[in-house]
């Protein structure tokens, strides 16, 4: 069995991936495009390439635009091994017709739980107003609004909705979870659909925002969505930008419920200069880097060698997408 | 039974008083530290006081030294229900000696394990620098730091270093608690003593101080301590200001190891003008605060009612100090 994989990940892992998958042959794509195997230049039709990792390294590298070529034209591809947790990328649905297996890496849903509890604590612990008094030498005794016993609406329950509602809970907050499956989850104290999530805003003192982009959730959050949010709420979202009618947005924030919004996604990105999120003082916002946290590519590493050893070995792959997902975008 | 309570405490708890305690007679001070029993004035000689509770609202309130006054000057006192969770102030280990139950709250655990968090989390996630960049319009994708996989040593291990350590396990870190009883406990990974501390910290990346202030804590933190401090560390302080010796902290910070301090409590409060802490660019400050959350009073009302019904109903009290770590101050 052959796998493609970028010079720097393989020098990088190098001996876990001996290690785990002791048959494979691993063909290197450099820098500039070029395929070796055993140091020793060869072209992509000869490569027989079964499997690949496209994670963050070979995705933003310099020969990122070569790699997916490489993919899509490699007949045998059986298997991808995705260094995203998304799948709204148009390359992966074409993969997926031809019955290409999807795995995705969930390894930046740690970073992302933590930004998200860091967003809401810094509001609730008053931040700004506590960095004011500091640097004007102030011995300012401010109150401050404790987690415990607030209700979280976490929209989206997948690996990053549940460290959401882990931490949450550890907090003692009260934490519901909305998804497809309605069985119960240790990290939430119910699980909810999204018929139900009108009904939930009025309640909810939190609510989070990390469900896909599809056509049922573009524009989730929309001016009758926020008219129902709780005064003194927070809306937070790390899922995509598209989820949020954005003019609604700044109109509720201006009248001041939700009071507060910690977003690192927006509809065009880079976010122009010129947006009034910058400047809105009910706004902490951050540049679609909720998740790249130093231990993401550390997890993500030890997904893929986990997941190369099942390959080898002829056992499930962990996180493996459900091809109907993929299609519908 | 007559129970001592001031006027404004009495009035919004008064129906679950009632129900708590029926057979209990109130006597209510009011602001210009005058007594009445049944809207009846009432000399402190003649209202027999048995029990009181030395809230914050009485504490800190225009009567607070006539509320001292009255406790310290009953004879038949037996039971006093603190606001705090320390007992170093003078007045407790008197009427400790004379054999007066003292009772203590931790209503501000909560928050100020909050607290830890967030000031944990704003520097690992990077805050100023996020903050400068949106200031600055500027779509920066900075990297972070997770808080799955480090180790934090708490020590004190007590209500509010158990909220810590809870807190801080949901995100995946390791957690040491530092305290006398050696057995194990749910919030920790482990459990040290005292005498672990100087092996513990070169690996420990978040270290809390949660320790009451004693003969034997007094500047724990020293120049020693802190040179056993890891790279990249954060030190909280949540106990007392004499916990730690400040020149010795200012220079470490200035070194680079800590990293980072948190600190809420200093030698002398409040904090001088001119102190170096104010400015230092390494250090988040604030004024004795970290426990002062909306939810304290709440808490701290909910196990004053639980004890009233507990001492009515002859049960055990909930929180009752060891005389011996009274007199030890």
């Amino acid at each position: 069995m052959r796998f493609l994989i970028y010079h720097a990940s393989y020098h990088r892992l190098q001996d876990a991936l001996a290690k785990a998958a002791p048959g494979v042959e691993f063909v290197l794509m450099d820098d500039s495009g070029a395929l070796t195997l055993d140091t020793r230049p060869i072209a992509l039709e000869e490569a027989g390439v079964e499997a690949a990792w496209a994670n963050a390294e070979a995705w933003f590298g310099p020969a990122a635009r070569d790699y997916t070529v490489a993919m899509l034209k490699s007949p045998g591809l059986r298997w991808l091994q995705s260094g995203a947790a998304g799948f709204d990328h148009p390359m992966f649905s074409q993969l997926v017709q031809r019955g290409v297996k999807l795995t995705t890496s969930h390894g930046q849903a740690v970073g992302m739980a933590d930004y998200v509890l860091w967003g809401v604590l810094d509001h609730f612990q008053k931040g700004a107003e506590r960095r004011a008094a500091q640097a004007a030498h102030r011995w300012d005794r401010l109150q401050f609004r404790d987690i415990e016993r607030t209700r979280w609406l976490v929209i989206g329950f997948g690996s990053i909705g549940q460290g959401v509602g882990q931490r949450a809970r550890a907090f003692g907050a009260h934490v519901t979870g909305v998804r497809r499956n309605q069985a119960p989850h240790p990290a939430a104290d119910l699980i909810a659909a999204d018929k139900d999530i009108p009904g939930l805003l009025p309640e909810a003192d939190v609510v989070v925002l990390s469900v896909p982009l599809t056509p049922e959730t573009r524009h989730l959050v929309d001016a009758d969505f926020l008219a129902r949010m709780k005064p003194r709420s927070v809306l937070v979202n790390v899922g995509r930008g598209g989820l949020v009618d954005e003019p609604a947005l700044l109109a509720a924030l201006d009248k001041g419920v939700p009071e507060y919004a910690l977003l690192d996604v927006f509809e065009t990105e880079p976010l122009p200069a010129e947006s009034r999120f910058w400047d809105h003082p009910r706004v902490t916002l951050t540049a679609h880097a909720s998740g790249i946290s130093e231990g993401q590519a550390l997890r993500n590493d030890e997904l893929f060698v986990e997941n190369l050893r099942r390959y080898a070995a002829g056992e499930p792959l962990l996180n493996l997408a459900d091809p109907k997902d993929v299609l519908a975008g």
